[in-house]
């Protein structure tokens, strides 16, 4: 039996996306090639993009619903690190040309479902065939009170290093994936897989840190070298103390069946948590906002003058890694 | 010789894609993962996306430089049939991982040329490595008075049917690269390769559109397709005297030395020129208004009550045409 033949993207667009957009009135059905937003007085757009590459950023086998939603969170990450609420998003897919219009209805499902657990419509797009693995582009747009989007720069020295969350699922869930990492419990690989394949992108406690944080970014490079890029922007110096990164309950025994998965949780990607700098004397104000937005937060480490990331291995001492992160090229 | 190593994404885009970003002072020099757009009150935001794949909509033989001109003017002319003005875009590229390093500065160095020309800044963007085609995606934004959008519905019967520029030269230029289309003059070919490779946006005629036309789409899938995706959208049929439609010079010739170009000119994609529909009484403010665009518009039709597209051909009665237009599966 042959698979029934693709609809072309006009009637693709029409049965599986336009249905995103119905509660965007100014997406006008995705009719049109492009949408309006009517910005409030007062407020910033915040715009980021984000691109996944299959066999780079994801698998096949991972599924379309997975996909589309690590897609979606990977960008609304970016947004919550800047603090800023999300408004909605466009979708430039190039699917490769043998796609099943299963596979296409699957992928909009997950879509569907993150939309309405984030409260943003799709606002428009573009769909093109692709001779090469799919390459999913999402750009994500959200709003802040002017002037108030947090920023990598404006970490001082004296401030406190924070996270939110836990550190290095995403990692060990890539390792449990690949092979890598064996003789957990189910319960234990089932956890870390999901929070690879789903993270959770921290909006609430990111509108929460304005005002609040001296610097944030979201670490989807790799701890590592996430806070080394906030260092940098910021001209100081990062102490890491890898004692303090707190971890799952499935990453604490991976690490004690090997302590070396303690560097691969600091170092690897995919964490999708916020890490940020705290003035002196915000840890109460600090504490109410991370209870409010109903997520966890830690400090991990220090602000220095200087340059850089030090991390403070098991011992108290400087941890030499081999790896800093995840890089393309 | 083996080529230089290429640097890592980070020295990448500090290197060629931080100077792009260097008049957005909201782009924060690309530092950060988002940048901060400042909407003017009473404006709205446009924004459109369109994606590019190498093989499929150019070729890597096209060069760097003209392939990322192409990428920006493509998503330009979806801001010129909104009549709205450019005021950013992002970036989200897929580069093959062996991709040269001069390769990107090349690209990047077309960007910055057509940046200047159409007076947008890089606002933020993303970088990745993937195993296939290139795959390179632009979001621009721009901005228009409130509630003026152009959009693709609003036709009415009694309306005329109207065209930017000449059309059928993209279409054609594709046949002389891809060698169908010979026995043409050098400065001809030429001139249809140009066409194809450097569309122009029809970004001031846009603007002088709104308040004026009725309907409008710019003609990227072809003139008969993109019409009807027109006469849907407005519930309404249009009809197309082929005898009226703008060709070059270069496009009359093909046509006087076969015919059959000219079903190629009218249903070929790649022209990058407005399709608008014009209420009854505004010919002289349309005239002044392409005036001051410099950019020759021209009646090609009418519409009717009814729906689809029907096309007069060269004797006046209705042309069958095999194909309406590109289509990706």
């Amino acid at each position: 039996v042959s698979p029934p033949a693709l609809s072309d993207e006009f009637t693709l667009i029409a049965r599986y996306f336009a249905p995103l957009a119905k509660d965007a009135p100014l997406a006008f059905g995705l009719a049109d090639d492009a949408a309006a937003l009517r910005p409030r007085p007062g407020f910033d757009l915040i715009v980021t993009t984000d691109c996944m590459v299959s066999g780079v950023h994801f698998l096949d086998a991972d599924g379309p619903a997975n996909i589309a939603r690590k897609l979606l969170r990977v960008n609304l990450s970016d947004l919550a690190a800047k603090g800023a609420r999300p408004l909605g998003y466009l979708l430039a897919a190039a699917f490769p040309r043998d796609v099943a219009e299963t596979w296409i209805a699957a992928f909009a499902a997950g879509l569907a479902a993150d939309q309405l657990a984030y409260g943003l419509p799709l606002l428009g797009g573009d769909t093109a065939a692709t001779p090469g693995p799919a390459t999913l582009t999402i750009t994500a747009i959200g709003e802040l009170r002017e002037g108030t989007m947090l920023r990598r720069f404006g970490a001082q020295p004296g401030d406190s290093l924070w996270v939110s969350g836990t550190i290095g699922d995403g990692a060990l869930g890539l390792a449990v994936k690949q092979g890598r990492l064996a003789g957990l419990g189910e319960g234990d690989a089932d956890a870390l897989l999901d929070r690879l394949h789903l993270p959770e992108p921290r909006l609430g406690l990111g509108q929460g840190l304005i005002g609040l944080a001296s610097a944030c970014l979201d670490v989807s490079d790799g701890l590592v070298q996430d806070v080394g890029h906030l260092a940098t922007a910021s001209g100081v110096a990062c102490e890491i103390d890898s004692r303090l990164v707190p971890l799952s309950p499935a990453a604490r025994r991976a690490v004690e069946q090997d302590a070396g998965w303690l560097s691969a949780a600091i170092s690897g990607g995919d964490d999708y948590e916020l890490a940020f700098t705290l003035p002196p004397g915000g840890e109460a104000r600090l504490a109410a906002t991370a209870k409010a937005a109903g997520v966890p937060v830690t400090r991990i480490g220090r602000v220095s003058a200087g340059k850089g990331v030090r991390v403070l291995g098991p011992d108290g001492r400087v941890l030499l890694l081999r790896r800093g992160g995840y890089r393309h090229f």
